[in-house]
């Protein structure tokens, strides 16, 4: 834990309480007492230093001095539902490089029990989410929605997930330009990653008929999880 | 399994013999049967073409026909060993991405008992390399060498593992210029990756004072495994 994030509900005028097990992690791992100072974050919000100004064994009574907002992530990860596990161990690391929005989406390849299990739940989302986050130093929360009509998804709901101007990538093994060309976009830029085994044919042409421009991390073939971090590396969000 | 990896000891003058593992997954994962064709790599040489020209329970005798080799990785990974179960995950995204090398090393915060875990043996290291090159269609298989002295290593063994004209950076969080300029390099080009926590001032030094440079991917604080992978993304290997 490299900050303490806050929401919220923490705060109160005159600074926060935390109780918890971010009350505990901060007095029995990082062994910190009344008057020591720690990095915070507030979610979806600044940076800061907190002191510590009363404690009990499960508590922690904090004065605040806020500093800048980390600089909002612009990339949204479109993603094909992978086996549970590997998705379980993303949400960490997509959070560590700066994601503004996870939209998980089925697909023909996606097997539909992936669904039902408990790595796809929100509330596993969010804790890996937030340990991501504050192993970062961030505190923009990526936003998670599930899909699971592929079609509904990119003809009805996309439009309303994704900002106006936002620029629209396919990944493709082999096929289009370098995803480091992207690298230099300012705008907002959504990347749609296949399942293992790719897309199918309607799924690429509607993708691509709603603007997903394909891009190439090179011919290597790449597992799901190898392939996301390397791009998101390749991109530089943010 | 994209391809299936042979070796000098598989190869007869006719063609190829290939037994146990690999031939039952040809046999029942693939599906493929007595004139089938598949595609081969040979263990640091070509990528190639098989056909099945005869085949019982667990054995396949195969024709080949070689193509062009893949491009020799040119990325060297220094590395301190991590925790022995992120060391584990860690070799099939490295030989999916493809390096030359992979250097573990010893450093005052990386703990002595993570040598003696399996993670670290070479039989381990090797199944795991093969199974990512033969995901990524790749045939170059990194050298793994592990030291248990860092400046031993630095001082006196590292020039002999590296190319005589081989780059070398220092990953640094927030300091010096962007690991995305080390992408434009034709030549090889080595990378020090330090331990959860940093390497400390004498392990700095020692590195710097050694040729490397100081590069970042941006003020991130990210763990060693999504650093790596989104480092070797950035730089575009091969």
């Amino acid at each position: 834990m490299n900050i303490v994030l806050l929401s919220e509900e923490d705060l109160h005028p005159a600074g926060a309480r935390v109780s918890g097990r971010r009350a505990q992690h901060v007095l029995r791992v990082l062994r910190l007492g009344r008057g020591d100072e720690l990095r915070v974050g507030l979610l979806n919000g600044p940076l800061g230093v907190a002191r510590i100004e009363s404690c009990d064994e499960d508590s922690l009574e904090l004065s605040l001095c806020w500093h800048e907002a980390p600089p909002r992530p612009r990339v949204h990860v479109l993603l094909a539902v992978p086996r549970p596990k590997v998705l379980g161990r993303l949400y960490s690391p997509l959070a560590q490089l700066g994601i503004a929005r996870l939209i998980l989406t089925h697909a023909s390849k996606v097997e539909r029990p992936y669904f039902d299990a408990h790595q796809v739940a929100p509330e596993y989302a969010h804790e890996q989410l937030l340990e991501g986050l504050s192993q970062a130093r961030d505190t923009w929360l990526p936003r998670v929605t599930i899909h699971r009509s592929f079609r509904r998804l990119i003809e009805d709901e996309l439009d309303e997930l994704l900002p106006a101007d936002c620029a629209r990538a396919l990944m493709d093994p082999g096929q289009g330009p370098s995803v480091r060309e992207l690298s230099a976009h300012a705008r907002d830029l959504a990347l749609a990653v296949g399942p293992e085994g790719g897309w199918n044919d309607f799924e690429r042409e509607l993708l691509v008929a709603h603007g997903f421009l394909p891009h190439t991390l090179g011919p290597r073939v790449l597992r799901t999880d190898v392939a996301l971090l390397a791009m998101l590396g390749a991109i530089g969000a943010p």
